[in-house]
């Protein structure tokens, strides 16, 4: 794909500079309107011409506002990046509504130096480029306005700008092993730029021969793609089809098929609790020592005993080595970006255990009964789940997703039991009682959860919680053989 | 004043299981309505008992609730904190309202710790008190609870301890080295404690000798502070007396010694504006090189000129040094810490270049002018900026803040070009307008931020803007000197 962008293409002066100023007073004033109706924008700059990438992202924060544009350059992961999984560091960096970022190598770049380099073998390249097709859908169906642009140099051109002196002072080490191992990089490049080009993320090859013909076409490229997203947006939005709640099958019903009935006797429990939270004291600080992190995740019905379960996971830890991360409203600036950033943001240093009391699943439950999500919103949200998780566990972490699972009528009894106690009849309100109402609802969407996200790497461990004493004991339990199989 | 802490306090343990039930209820309720009025807390635990300290830590996760409540431990400083100021990482740390935090060791062990080493000397030890000072002032100030416990042990407790076999897996070097060196680091801890004692941030120290007693006095201790605060909140709020806008004394008008005829012809511009960014260009780079950062501040009048100025230094640098943060209305996030915070959170890695356009100086400007501060808030404001700006400069940043200004008249003729011209229309408001009729308060509260807060280490570079052109060429001067100096 980059023969057509070997034709030598180059630009007069004059007509660079004929054609310049209007341009760029249009993109300064395309990316005012993209900021004012809060579209977060994405360029992405990458290529084989590394000083030509340099050059255009200084030209893009000249065009540009810079006020509301961030350069990243995505170099060697630091100590913290690496304690993450890989994609941590994107996440982090993406621009929220209403502001711009240009991401300079990134996604692209490494995942092509990793092959290149052997860090990763051929499956590898194919799963991480699966990674970047599904970070790239999910930021854009969340309302990314994401520009590729990709500046190739023939290698010929390569060779030439090489030999001459007079531009050595820019040129480094890596130009010369781009130029040296060209037939091996070369098809890399293309295969990355061919299977990442899905969708709304396609890549636009520029040839950079010429500095004023790239700095042209990608001016003009970057303008049609602001243009066609503010023409978009001023269309009167898409009157959408009014979508059902139902998922597609009715899914199994994997919740009826516990056994509720299930009870553990007081002095079995205080025997069973002791010698699980001892366990789990050694595990997380053997954990801590060996740098392996954990998520766990919890849910369950209100009043089912999550608070519970997790005090007696945190009880047995060392507090330095484990955080309880309660999930609420999202903040404003949460609400900037793509939902699955407030989770990204918090994920743990290398040996710690991160608690989510809530979790990304509110998406596909709450969101998805509660109609706060779009039903194209929660649909795609299985897939995007999935892939986050993924990139948790091929990180090395420990991944645990709970269900706490309780009956219609013990809930009922929890509610009346609370209410009746002065200390706890806060965590008590009339829409404790209105959620129950969608009992069925949410009773589905915890089954087409459960069938559609879990896995061996990321199971749910289904908890039947009418008994109180048996929940938290299975719930140490699943921690600790977690543990005990990945140290 | 660790005496007092000597007389070998037990608790039986009938009487720890007496009492402890009920504190530890009316703890857990106290943390409760301590977050439903939005207090955050921050609990400091520290003490030449280190192993105390963690397992007091521990019972502080028991008996809290763990999901509002997150423990940090500061080691040694990482790569990324290395690279800020040095309470860059308490800053980062800090819980916002309704949350709290356990920081351990934290301040006073890094300032013990740093004396003790010899990283710095007697008076960089009292600077660093100094500035525990002023931070903790103003995180009380801004609404912190703030409860300091430090834990002492008896020398002869701590030998024995020592010479106990049981209990030697808990045991580490550094505990050998406190024993050892123990009459060099008590005096240390005296003077800390004694010197970072004052206002609201009192010491309390407990004897550890005991672990019953220790956790019984810790918990009443903190219950007492969380009740003392519940019943202020409680209480009437203070009528507050009117207090005037107007400063103690009239500041001297050194905006009014500007002289604002100053013009640059446009050929004599064209050649100074290509040496200067050529000068920067050099500069930056070098400055990435060497590990130089640079925060600047811009502040200035409407329309002075303020987003031309820093388009000039954008475009001489590499975008990737340099980033320019535009400063409007706070986030949630931001809104539920101490004000500089949201400063503190963007200063740059090193090498890199940070550009403020509007600056924590809005604090004693329009939040002064237009009553958005209390009095007392934007009075105290100076000494807090003031020692901000004392630990970006010590940490060795370049630190520059600029005053852009331009008369009333010359303010006008820009607001009316400004309205006939389409493309800027969108930067005029009716609040502009508005804005002119407050010019004196404002000129006053600008002269009385030049007299508080300009400084050798961090001066105020007074720019005369009426003529743009000799405007941006000073900044650029100023900025090129700056680094200059520093490298």
């Amino acid at each position: 794909m980059f023969d057509v962008a070997e034709i030598g293409s180059t630009l007069a002066k004059e007509d660079y500079k004929a054609r310049m100023p209007d341009l760029r007073a249009r993109l300064l004033e395309a990316q005012f309107h993209l900021r004012r109706k809060d579209v977060p924008v994405l360029i992405a700059v990458a290529g084989d011409d590394r000083i030509g990438c340099e050059e255009l992202i200084d030209r893009l924060n000249e065009w540009l506002d810079a006020r509301y544009l961030d350069t990243q350059v995505f170099e060697e992961e630091t100590e913290e990046e690496r304690q993450r999984p890989r994609f941590w560091r994107y996440w982090m960096a993406l621009p929220p509504r209403g502001r711009a970022a240009i991401f300079f190598g990134g996604l692209a770049l490494d995942a092509i130096a990793d092959r290149y380099l052997g860090r990763i073998d051929s499956d590898g390249f194919a799963a991480r480029m699966e990674h970047v097709r599904t970070f790239e859908r999910a930021i854009v169906a969340d309302g990314m306005l994401l520009v590729k642009i990709w500046l190739h140099l023939p290698r010929q051109e390569l060779r030439r700008r090489l030999k001459r002196k007079d531009s050595g002072w820019q040129l480094e080490q890596r130009d010369w092993i781009i130029f040296k191992h060209y037939d091996e990089i070369k098809p890399l490049c293309e295969r990355y730029l061919q299977e990442t080009s899905a969708g709304g993320a396609a890549w636009t090859v520029v040839e950079s021969t010429d500095a004023r013909h790239r700095d042209l076409r990608a001016a003009e490229h970057l303008l049609a793609a602001f243009t066609a997203r503010l023409d978009e947006a001023d269309a009167a939005p898409a009157t959408r089809t009014a979508e059902a709640l139902k998922p597609a099958a009715r899914p199994v019903d994997v919740l009826g098929s516990l056994d509720l009935s299930r009870r553990i006797a007081e002095e079995d429990y205080r025997d069973r609790l002791e010698d699980q939270q001892r366990r789990l004291h050694k595990l997380s600080l053997r954990a801590r020592r060996e740098g392996l992190s954990s998520v766990l995740a919890f849910e369950g019905w209100d009043s089912a005993g999550k608070g519970g379960a997790i005090r007696r996971l945190v009880w047995s830890m060392k507090a330095a080595n484990c955080r309880v991360v309660p999930v609420a409203a999202p903040t404003d600036e949460e609400r900037a970006r793509h939902y699955l950033w407030r989770f990204w943001r918090h994920l743990p240093h290398a040996g710690k255990m991160l608690i989510f009391d809530r979790s990304w699943y509110g998406r596909v439950l709450v969101e998805r009964v509660e109609g706060f999500a779009r039903p194209e919103e929660w649909r795609r949200a299985y897939d995007e789940i999935n892939d986050f998780e993924r990139q948790l566990t091929d990180h090395g972490s420990l991944l645990l997703k709970f269900w706490l699972h309780i009956d219609k009528d013990e809930q009922l009894r929890r509610f009346e039991e609370r209410a009746n106690t002065p200390r706890k009849r806060y965590k008590i309100t009339e829409e404790d009682y209105r959620n129950r109402e969608r009992w069925d609802d949410y009773l589905m969407a915890v089954n087409e959860m459960v069938a559609r996200t879990g896995s061996t790497g990321a199971p749910w461990v289904l908890v039947p919680a009418n008994d109180k004493r048996a929940a938290r004991i299975q719930v140490l339990t699943a921690v600790c053989d977690g543990l005990d199989r990945l140290l």
